[in-house]
Order: C-alpha cells, then structure tokens, then sequence
C-alpha cells in the first residue's frame, strides 16, 4: 500500500475519470456540473459518463455500470442517491478505481434516523477495499494543473494557494472572489462529511506539496484534534495557513452539525491552537479572502507604520480610523516631505499630512505619481496604502484613478515598499461596468486590492502580526 | 431677528439662489456641481450665474457682481478663492442675502499660517451682518423638496430621512449608497469647518423638522458639547438618532483637524453621552447606510429571535456565526414545524432547522413561498432573513431567486414579521449586471437588504438594542 502523500497525489491526477449517476436526458441537472467542468477544462483523460440507462451523452458512450467501462478508471465522481452509495463503492473496488468522490448529500448531516449507519458503512468500506472516499456531500477537486474542477467559471490558471474546505459552497465563493482579485489556486478540496479521506490528510499532503505555498482552510469541525495540532506544529513556520473556523455559538454548532455532521467544538481552544502555532484566524469568507490577497501581494508589509493616501477628507479621516483601531499606525510626514509635497501640490481642498487627501492634484497624473514616490521615499514608513471610493466621484475621474495603478508600481519598483489599494465598490450599475476595468488594472499590476476600509485594514494588520511572530 | 428654526427653513427653501465664482469657461470645471446640479433638479426660482468676466452661461446671463444681480437673492453658494471669502459676505449683506454657502476650502483645516485669521474673519462677519454661512469648506444643502442638490445624481424623492454631514465626501457616499437601497432624504447639509452654523443648529432644526423622522450624523468634532447632549436629551425617545463620529486615534484626530479643523475630543465620551441618550453608534459609512436600511424597512424587529433561510449549508453556518456573535438568537424549530417543512421539502441536502438551508427546493418557487409562510407563522421567531449569496451560484439560479423577494413580501403580509434579506455582492462584471434587476426586485418591494453577513448581523442588532432601550 502507497503511503498517503503517493495516494493522494494520485487522486488530484487522475488519469482517467468516470461519472456515475449523470443525468443523460436534462444538460441542466446538478449532475452535469462536474462533467461539464471537466469539458470546459479540457481534460486530457478519458471521460466515462455512467448511468443505467445508457445512450450517449455529448457524442460520449453512457455506460450502464462501471464495470462495463472499457478503460481503467482512476477516479470515480458520484452523483447516486445516498442509499445506493455503499454498492458503487463496491463497484469501485471492483474495477480498481483509487478513489471516489461522492458529491451526494443525505448521509449523516440529516440527523435522521433513515439516514444513520450509511456513512459508517462507507467508511467501513473504504477501509476494507482500499478504495479513497472523498466525501460525501462535498463538491471534490478542484486542481486547474489536472484540469479538475466542479466550477466551469473557475480561473484555469494554477497558483500557490491550497484551499481545504469543509463546504462546497463557501469554497466555490472563496475561489471566484479571491481568484477575481487575482489569487490563483494549486489545489482546493471540499471534502463534506469526511468518511474517510478527512482535513487533516489533506492538510499533511499541502504541507508537503512544493506548488502549495499558502494554505487556507475552512473548517466545521475536526475530527482528530491531536493529529490536526501535530500538523499545525509542523507546517508552523514553513508555509502561513489561514483558518476561517465557523460553528460557533449554539445555533452555529447546531447549523455545523446539520451541514456536514461536524462537531464544532470549544471555539477557546481554537483560539489558543491558533496563537500557539501562529495560525492566521479569520471570521469571515470575506476576511478570508482578504488575507489572501495580501499574503501574496504584500506577504510582509515590514511593520505597522503605513502611508494612507487618496481621495476625499471624510474617507481619510474614516479609513485612519479603521486603520488605527487595527493597530496600524500612521506616523505624521515630517516638516522636510511636507515642504516637498507642497512645492508642486495645492494646499486648499488636499491634506498635505499623513493621511494624505491628494483630492484636487490626483487629477494631474504627474503629481499624483511624484507625490507617491516622495512619500514611499520617505523612511518613517513600512508600506503604502492609496484608496478610492467611486460613489464620491464624479464618473470622468473614473478614468483618470487608473493612473494610481500605475503610480503605485512605479513607486514600489523604486522604493520596494509594498503597496495596496482599497476601492471601496460601488453598487449602482453604470459606477460598476466603470469600475471593472479600473480594478483590473491594478490586479493586473498585482497591487493588493481591498473593497472596503475595515477590510484592508483589518487584513493587512493580521498579516503584520503574522510576520511579527514568524520572526520572533 | 427670526429664530433659529425659521432661519433655516428659509435656508433650506430658498426663492433664489446666486452662483458665485462660477466658471463661465470650463463646463467641467468642480465650480460648475451646484448649477449642474439645481439645473438637473428643475430648482423652480431664478438662478444667478456671477463672475467678474460675466457674459452668459446656458441662456443665462452672467453678472459681474452680486450687487449687479436685478432680483432679490435668498440663498449663495460660492466657490470663490478662500481670501475674498469675507468680501463675498459684505456683498451678500449689502444685497440683503439670508445665507451664503462657501464651498471653498483653504481656512482652518489647512494649519497654514497663511490662512489663519480668515476663518475667524468670516464668523465675526456672519455676526455683525446676520448674513448666515454654512462652511467654509463643504458641500452645503441636499433637499429635494425645494430641488436643492450637490450632485446631479442624487434621488429626486423626498423622504424621510435627515443628515447632518461635516463631510462633503462622506455624505456624498452615504446618500448615494442609502439611496441605492431605497432610502429617501429630507434634508442632508454637508456643514464642514462651521465657521457659523454648526451641527447643533442643525440637529436643533431637524428635531422638530416633521419632514425628518430619523436623524443620521457624521461629526468629526463638535464645538459646544454640553448644547450637543442637551439636544441628544431632547430628540432621544422621539427619533432615532444614527451617529458616526471620526477622528478616534492619534492620526484620526490629526485627520479630523486636517480635514475640517475639528477637535476630535475623547471617545470614550462619546460612547458615554451615546449610552445616555440612546443614539446608535456606527463605526463605518457602510455600518452607518446598514443602519438606516433597517431603521426604515425593519424599524423594530421585535426581538432577538432570528430566522435564517436561504441557499448554501456553508453559508448557512457563517451567517449564524456572524448573528450570534452580535447577540441574535436563532431558537431551533420545534418538532412540528419541521415536520410541516418534511412534508413539501427534501430532506437531502437542505437543512430543515434554524439556519434552513432550502438549496434543493428554492429553485421551486411555490414551495420556498410555501416554506417562508410555514416559518414565518411560527411564534418562536421575532423577524426572518433570507440570504444568497451570487458567487456561489449558477447563473441560471439567479432569475429564480428573484422569487424570494414576492416570497418575503407575502409572508410578512400574513405574519406582520418583520424580513429582511442579504445579498452578498459578488464582484465580476457579467455577474454584477445579472445582479442588479434581482437586488432592485427587493428594494421595490420594500424588503430591508444588506450586503454582507455581518453588516445585516451588527445594524439588526443594534435596531434591536435601540428599540430594548427605548423601551425600557
């Protein structure tokens, strides 16, 4: 028997893969969605759609059953009614498939009484024929390297960050939104009920694996606490992990242990896990993300002291204060910068201290660009945050803020002190489709973006607490 | 002398407005926002376009001074270079104007040695000639009642709600941002470095204005605190009163000075007076825009009892973090209202408790109505919040979400419980437009919307506490 790294680098490279229970008569039935990822990732393998009735399914023979495949079967993803699942694990072993992905839901989330034993029975199962269950009720892999995915829409791109998540759907949120700021993903695994394969395996093969970098984790509950520690303890140090532990209260619990039959457990425990082994604790999907995003823009922002510049008085007075609340400081410019600043910049209508309202030059990209570089120049601070918020501006400044993009590379090019942006997003249509573009230009400048004040702040503040203690 | 209540009241309605310092040349010169903006407005009396060049603009004529000005002139707004500032009076006193706004900014704020003493200039001025100023440095009146505006873009209905600003900025933010989500204002002054009136004039005003029933204000600092708590005591009990005050920290306060040469005070006070009269203290614009959403659509949500319902288990599980965290309840369904649910609902892959993950039946819309009626007759909860989130769905799901917004409406029509919903707003373009004809379906039908978990989460509960307060 191969040790469980071999295995599961196996499971994220299928060579081949079969679908059992597809829907060959509706092209919108759920079960369609991991066949139709696979398509539209363009996956190198054979596909075997399975279902009893046979047919073809996009010019592809249906099979009645998985034996009846011609080919050798890696990996299995199964759609079947939970009551049928222990058979087609049977059916697995049967024909040799590694590992089986059941997205099926029914099991013992349910808390029903029909339901009770049939989970146990398939992780007995597993055990006894060595067939890997991941699952059930989860949405799988998603391993762009492999062209696995359960999402069509998700980027094809493959990146350094390995997402373990207990939910399908709060992975599939983390991965459009962060992947649209510009994160790109090695592995990510929703793995459900966890009968077999559980968290904790596939945190110990992310520590191990080279193309994960950062690993993001969201977690219900925990079925080895001891073992989860132990990995924790390990990958301390090595590689930052990002925890969003959900389950919290009572109704939380409850809502955990009806979701994936978890059992959330005493959340101070998780507190001190995390300050022990120096572990990033999020609390929401949102922060999630954002941690994300500046742990691979601005993985070290290289201290507390930060240099706010950007548009309106009131929205610098309210981001100073989100960004102090975090802890984060922001020294006063000294006499000398002040007097540079002042030498090309109008002092009516701007805020010519830190934070900086460049209001009435920003329109002028050249200042805005040399204003830059004078602050960042300037060694009192650690890292350098400018920021928008398009509902306060008239629509033909929209264009001119793509400049900051350019203004903020050109800095950190000269200065190497990172940068970051926050546009607070707008949410009237016409301010949208005006604003995509301008937030592309700086993912593309690979400037860490934030959509609201609190969230960068908070964000960036947890990330410097991380390298403090790293370093410690 | 007229009072104070009458002085504004003709401020805030005035027969004729002057525009002096506007550009003549440059037609997207900023000068131009507030003849754009009463232009858009339809503002019904004559409109005096001055600039020493004068000449015309738009079919009007441009007259060199204001003395020049043929009518009579209530209400000036200025733009004009900070050092004429206190000429500009003098020629309003001459021409009998009741007030004048100055936009200008380049007083107070800037610390400049330079522009000291103008400031001071100005408020001996409105003294000795009874001229009124609000400003300098703001954005001045929003009142769509007598077609006054800032931005062209602002709502053209009237409401209900009142907004005392001393950021231009922030309560461009606000207004458009509320306004979005269905919120109408009667009467919004941007007051800035309040040189004469100030934010207790104006809070003095819209506690007995009948057009305002709720009282939003954004303060960086305040000049007479003790007149402050006087009109807190005064208006607590008889309208809610939002509060957002800036300027916390070190730098906070050193932005607050820099941006409106407001003394920020001590926070704890603030908190402390905040307590005493019962306000509801935000902490961010967006906090401050949740706020009223609920305050108008949710005014009183009766109690802490929570339902949740909506689409995605993991989604499911961090909103009832995010709700227990600020306090709310989510009692767990009793035995026969999940019987009731069993009867017309899978039991796969829902949740049938409290969060209700209704992912398998909400695509069928006759039975989610069905489902929100059955939870909503239930005594146990005290309001019901339905949530999806856009990135984690199928586009096709979309169109039928736009279900939950009839859903909703019917059930509170049945069960007088108060419902809100939460979008979770997702970031891509292509979603963006699908989004918006969905989110508008809601705000029509006058359901309470919030963007994020924790933002519905924290303004719920702080609308509970107030109305727990008031009522003890």
């Amino acid at each position: 028997m191969t040790g469980l790294h071999e295995q599961l680098e196996e499971i994220f490279h299928p060579k081949s893969v079969a679908f059992v229970g597809i829907s060959t008569s509706n092209p919108f039935h759920w079960t369609r969605t991991f066949w139709d990822s696979l398509r539209e990732f363009q996956f190198e393998g054979p596909l075997y759609p399975v279902n009893p009735h046979g047919g073809e399914l996009d010019g592809y023979t249906v099979y009645a059953s998985l034996e009846e495949v011609p080919g050798e079967v890696d990996y299995v993803i199964s759609t079947v009614n939970a009551k049928i699942a222990p058979e087609i694990v049977q059916s697995c072993a049967r024909k040799g498939v590694k590992a089986i992905h059941f997205c099926t839901a029914g099991f013992d989330e349910t808390g029903e009484a029909g339901c009770e034993g049939l989970q146990q029975k398939l992780t007995q199962l597993a055990r006894d024929t060595g067939v890997r269950i991941i699952g059930p009720n989860c949405m799988g892999i998603y391993c762009p390297q492999s062209r696995l995915s359960y999402d069509t829409g998700f980027e094809k791109e493959a990146g350094n960050v390995g997402l373990i998540s207990q939910s399908g759907g709060n992975s599939i949120y983390i991965v459009r939104e962060a992947g649209w700021r510009g994160i790109r993903f090695s592995k990510v695994i929703s793995f459900g009920n966890a009968c077999d394969l559980n968290e904790c395996d596939f945190l110990e093969y992310m520590i191990e694996d080279p193309k994960t970098t950062i690993i993001a984790i969201y977690l219900e509950g925990v079925k080895d606490g001891r073992r989860l520690a132990r990995l924790l303890a390990r990958v301390s140090g090595r590689k930052p992990v990002v925890l969003l532990k959900s389950g919290l209260g009572e109704a939380g619990a409850r809502a955990a242990s009806s979701h994936t039959a978890s059992l959330a457990g005493d959340d101070t425990i998780w507190d001190a896990l995390c300050r022990q082994f120096n572990v990033i604790r999020t609390s929401t999907a949102e922060e999630m993300v954002d941690v994300l995003v500046t742990l691979t823009y601005m993985p070290d922002p290289g201290g507390r002291n930060a240099l706010l510049i950007g548009l309106g008085g009131g929205a610098c007075v309210l981001l100073t204060d989100d960004f102090e609340r975090q802890g984060l400081r922001l020294p006063p410019l000294p006499e000398q910068v002040r007097q540079e600043l002042m030498s090309f910049s109008q002092l009516a209508g701007n805020m010519l201290r830190n934070p900086v309202d460049y209001s009435q030059d920003m329109l002028e990209s050249s200042n805005l660009i040399r204003a830059i570089q004078v602050l960042t120049a300037w060694d009192g601070i650690d890292f350098c945050v400018g920021f928008f918020r398009p509902s306060q501006l008239p629509p033909p400044a929209w264009e001119i803020v793509m400049t900051w993009g350019e203004a903020l590379v050109k800095a950190y090019l000269e200065s190497r002190k990172p940068v970051a942006f926050v546009c607070d997003s707008a949410i009237t249509p016409e301010r949208h489709n005006k604003l995509f573009p301008v937030l592309q230009s700086f993912i593309n400048a690979k400037v860490a973006l934030y959509y609201t004040f609190p969230g960068a702040a908070r964000a960036i503040s947890m990330v410097v607490e991380y390298n403090e203690r790293r370093l410690k």
